[in-house]
């Protein structure tokens, strides 16, 4: 059999690989010309203040596109955006079945009631099940993460196996579902594992992650301890500790109520799959004036500074039942995300003008990451032994700090990837044999495109200098007829001398056609170049920055 | 003598507290009716990408323009952007003498050079001196910080003194000029001390600032520990550290390039007033190719992620003489100013993805802040016993801190203002009388103004969802004469069934046109609106976003 012809296990990430978030890979299996697929999450990322307007950024599907006639199925590995999030825009595209826990699938169908999207064939598994999905044989392996249902993925071939870990730690004491299946990875790992693709996340901290159940007992602390109202702040999916949360609150005399959208809907989504069984019933707005300030928690959105968020209106007292007051404490039960510090800084600083108390990670044991820490990377090499390491779900520092890791530890081949790339993981030494087409298509309203396509470029240009649109009305003598129609927006006003700058460019864009001799002015365009050009130097004079002008040219 | 024709000390800033950079505060002295006032310090701050296309933040002077006849001066502690930098842009509207030290004329002068700006008229003081500005008897306190020349103002006036720290701290051992002259301090003390306005930025942290000293010797065994090239990046006024790393370099047999502009600028105004003596020269970019990697320090600019600025360029690789290579080592001697982050963040992956090893603080002792922790705050009220403590330079987490340092600490009367505050020191408890104009305007290319005068409000909304520009060309029976020209800047291009939005529009102008009975198309104004609706409804049909719309209607 010739190289050729062999049948091969492939791994190829197209998102979430040297990134924050947006994981998107590929498994394949068979030999180079008749490879059959199957995607691995399907997440988002969020834009940057460089994309105005777009709502959401998504991976870039063109290679399985091409190929999605070998496409078996998707398989989701937990209901977090950055694993699930482009779902319902990317699902149109491929038309395969979805395989997903339960938890994931009553949030993907909640959103879909609320968003509209399309309706897509899930299948449903269970941590502790396997299943077919081609030729891939795959057992969904029960670990611990800040969502119900998170699972590694055992994705055996004829090849080989590979653990794909997705999101994961090893929590000893988790307030929802089981622990991460120590048992089944080590038995797995004594059949023996090719690769370990393992999220690095965290690979630059040391020791153990904290137990959920302790940042139940900090919070519990930090309610004992408040005189007035305490508000909590968390990430909506995050049940088990929304469960902390209302359980210490329980136990200290307290009534929760809950505002915001999304909490409220990855609760009720959680309700309906009896992960909230045993927690008193929440209180309704209505009832809000009725309970005494120290008999109250509130839950909430917004810990990413969020403008429209709940707890962003609590601290512009923007709502219609419910306000802090001074003496109150708001417990960020949260990370930052990266971009969202000075949105985050300004809302706790209304907060604290109002005499409001903040409580954070660092002040009290109110928050742990749902990533392996540096001990339980160390756990799970050991009860794997893969023959590969590759460091995923990162950014450069993370990956290369886990691969340092694997190596110290004795993994024998650390296979550093990159998105787009396609490494062989058996037979043979791994090795990257391809580059394949990624990158970023961009959720704008409700087209998904390049930032072409979405007209974000434009934007950006317009978001700097403005748009200038000039109509020149010619006469049959070629001659400017009646006034000049120009509209500026998103231009300054004046210029230094207090001209106003309309008056400039409608001056500048008359000399312009007057400067054209009449016998040629008969070439329109040559007309509509020589306004453009004069509208904008005209600008550039009176204020230094050029906009786009757009000139109409009617005879 | 009745209350109104008291001379009264009043204080009210009208930047820079409550929120960070920005600095901008008035003294006031005499009877209400004839009050005489300086200004201290006219600071710049950054704009967050809610503000696209401005460069600048500049505090609103509208109050002491219209007062601008009982302004005496201008005295600036120190040439730091928030300290200083508004200087050139609202010059123009105070037009009066500017108190400044050596160092900030310098720098004023070189900024002035470069961008251009007016003549301002400058009077040179120095720490220890004193001098008269209207009825304000103001005495230059040298203090530490991290630029050359910071002081402290004592301000005598006959209702009493008030201390205006401006930026400080108590460095024991610093590389360039006085320690914080504590004698003098205590002196003032002795004399006694009315209001103690005090920097906030550091009284959360416990403790005291290590030296500027220890950091040079931080950094000098991180480039003792480097086999490679090891890039340094900070802040260009930071002239004492910039000497700790020549320093560092020339102890470690190393040569020294400078990479960067702004750096440059501030070295050259150093070397003219003697800072950098006893340095050896720096080399040149022609020169770098001839030194062994082991053999140099590059002093960049760029430590918050600029975009545009020498440490950017080399993590792109995009320099002309000048590269970084795997194993060599940047020191990020700076602190992440907020809203900064995420671009620092993917700086920094670029240099790891290179192989390039980052130490920054926290790593290393690499970086010490230049403002005064809690245990300097605390010797500040013992040095000068304040009977009024005004907490500035900070955010409300900030000045809330300090404000209760301060009462622990036994200083009879706390006063938390905010910019528009005016505050009356003396005589008398310490009272807030007054609310003035205060705010921000914005430079933007050459204008100085409003959100609305310089165009960002209206960019925001381009930057949302674009422009489209409408030419209706009716003829005399008032129907559309030859084809609708429509141009659509930063719209989407097609919509979700690849029908192109620009058709649309142009279908769905012509629509609204042939929807108006011919008699009443006389109404351009109705026609032109009957447009601008259809156009917007249309893309938001299509595109779920509307964007704005501007008509042109000729006959």
């Amino acid at each position: 059999m010739s190289r050729h012809d062999e049948a091969e296990l492939v791994f190829c990430p197209l998102g979430g690989v040297g990134e924050i978030g947006m994981n998107f890979a590929l498994y394949g299996f068979g030999p180079s010309h008749a490879r059959q697929w199957i995607v691995v999450d399907c997440g988002v990322t969020f834009p940057d203040p460089t994309l105005p307007g777009v709502d959401l950024v998504l991976p870039d599907t063109r290679f399985i596109e091409e190929n999605v006639k070998d496409l078996q199925g998707i398989v989701i590995t937990h209901a977090h955006e950055d694993h699930y999030g482009a779902l319902l825009d990317i699902w149109p595209r491929l038309k395969k079945r979805v395989w997903m826990t339960p938890f994931a699938a009553g949030l993907l169908e909640a959103k879909r009631r609320m968003d509209g999207g399309p309706d897509i064939p899930v299948q449903i598994y269970h941590a502790g099940e396997r299943f077919s999905v081609g030729p891939f044989d795959i057992e969904a392996l029960a670990v611990t993460h800040s969502i119900p249902e998170p699972v590694s993925l055992a994705i055996r071939t004829p090849a080989g196996t590979v653990i794909h870990t997705g999101d994961w730690k090893i929590d000893p004491a988790p307030t929802i579902g089981p622990k991460t299946d120590e048992a089944r990875f080590r038995a797995i790992g004594d059949e023996g594992v090719v690769a370990l693709i393992c999220d690095s996340t965290n690979a630059l901290r040391e020791g153990d992650s904290p137990s959920e159940q302790a940042v139940g007992v900090g919070i519990k602390e930090v309610i004992d301890a408040s005189p007035g109202r305490v508000a909590v702040t968390t990430f909506s999916s995050n049940i088990g500790r929304i469960r902390s949360v209302a359980e210490a609150a329980r136990d200290s005399g307290r009534q929760v109520l809950v505002l915001g959208t999304s909490l409220k809907r990855a609760i009720n989504v959680a309700t309906e799959l009896g992960y909230m069984d045993g927690v008193p019933e929440f209180i309704s707005e209505e009832d809000y004036g009725y309970i005494p300030r120290d008999n109250l928690v509130i839950l909430c959105t917004g810990s990413q500074g969020e403008s429209r968020a709940a707890l962003a209106k609590l601290a512009r007292d923007e709502m219609r039942n419910v306000a802090l007051s001074p003496g109150d404490t708001v417990i960020y039960s949260s990370r930052m995300i990266p971009g969202n510090e000075k949105a985050i800084l300004e809302i706790k600083n209304l907060l604290i003008e109002q005499g409001i108390k903040i409580v954070e990670d660092g002040d009290a044991l109110v928050h742990v990451s749902g990533h392996p820490r540096r001990n339980e990377l160390l756990k799970m090499y050991e009860w794997t032994r893969p023959r590969v390491l590759v460091p995923v779900h990162g950014e450069a520092a993370h990956l290369v700090a886990q691969g340092s890791l694997g190596a110290q530890a004795g993994i024998p081949e650390i296979a550093q990837v990159r998105n787009g790339d396609m490494i062989r993981l058996a037979p043979g030494v791994a090795e990257i044999i391809d580059q394949v087409p990624f990158g970023r298509v961009f959720k704008d309203g409700r087209i998904v495109g390049s930032e072409d396509e979405v007209g974000v470029r434009d934007r950006r240009k317009l978001s700097f200098a403005g748009h200038v649109a000039v109509n020149v009305v010619l006469d049959d003598r070629y001659d400017i007829s009646g006034d000049l129609d120009l509209v500026a927006i998103g231009v300054a006003k004046k210029d230094a001398k207090g001209e106003l700058l309309e008056e400039l460019m409608v001056d500048a864009a008359i000399g312009a056609v007057d400067s054209i001799p009449r016998v040629r002015r008969k070439d329109l365009d040559l007309v509509a170049e020589a306004v453009r050009r004069a509208v904008r130097s005209s600008a550039n004079e009176a204020w230094g920055k050029k906009p786009i002008v757009t000139v109409f040219i009617t005879r």
